[in-house]
């Protein structure tokens, strides 16, 4: 992973075959960040996502392991159990335009992921809310 | 909804039963914010989402009432008629992966809407434009 | 197009028939942005979108000339070879909420495009990596 600062934000380029999430807490943890929110683009060849099932409190996910574009990801990096989590959203598509999304538990590189960083000075832990079964942030 | 202010930006947690943009245009109106740009994740329980008919001048919406991702969410709030209106495309996936999406018209919190809401000093009107039959940003 | 500066960001009314990478490239050139990050919603009458086909080095383009929503856009604009260049991907729905997407070569505004662009004052520039076949960010 490479990086570059600029304007209190950061600019990241993950290279391929690197974990998305693993890399941004990492990051995020070496630059002694506790909260920020992300964005970006690029092309993955492996995601695990998928869709929470509220009523059995689990998540049901799905893995692809073909080359596809992330043609939407966003999400926030929070404090969770004295680690940190990246909860974040994505939609990918694939050689004929076709999209699939959901929540992102993991993804793989495929080519490169270029996303924009912006920390944020508050330290919102995410605790468990008993109601969903989700650590909601403590706010 | 809960909400944290940081960095001059706004972390919204909008809770099961809210409605998301009521919810958006009465925080600002609390806070006095005229614009602002907003971006977020989470699940929602009800989505009326659509198209824009231009040869008609009108929107084709489609109401979903299952518990679907939303797998982003951006857009922006301004000025419109002496209110606020939340101008909002989102995609939403199912336990499947699907997506579908659109212009949003309103949405239901189904376990949770983490939104990032960034005010903006401007105080841009929304204008009715007769050629497309929008408000569109008067600029 | 129209556009306004707003607390070091820019809102842009990209407007019918205007190509929305070529608009975003010339607005920079104008306003001597090197970089900039960019996320907007809209619609739009044509788009050119599609997939990297790695194993190829050549992106899989498919054509849309009706008009669809842009569910979502964003990405961001670097220097190469002397000139800007757009590198953003999208989401885009149709009448029925369906949506296609992925990386995005160019797209003309069917009714209005609305991005908000941040510059960044690092000049990053992307340069041919033999690997990939593509032009990644030199960071």
């Amino acid at each position: 992973m490479k990086w570059k600062s600029v304007d209190e934000k950061y600019i990241l380029k993950i290279e391929k075959g690197e974990f998305v999430h693993q890399t941004l807490v990492q990051f995020c943890k070496d630059q002694n960040i506790k909260n920020a929110s992300i964005a970006g683009i690029g092309a993955v060849e492996y995601v695990k996502c998928g869709y929470y099932d509220l009523a059995n409190k689990t998540y049901l996910f799905k893995e692809c392991h073909d080359i596809v574009e992330v043609a939407s990801y966003q999400g926030n990096i929070m404090i969770k159990e004295d680690d940190l989590f990246v909860h974040a959203h994505g939609t990918f598509s694939d050689a004929d335009n076709q999209v699939f999304g959901g929540h992102v538990d993991e993804m793989t590189v495929g080519v490169v992921m270029e996303i924009i960083l912006t920390p944020l000075s508050s330290t919102i832990e995410r605790t468990y809310d008993e109601t969903t079964g989700l650590y909601l942030m403590d706010i």
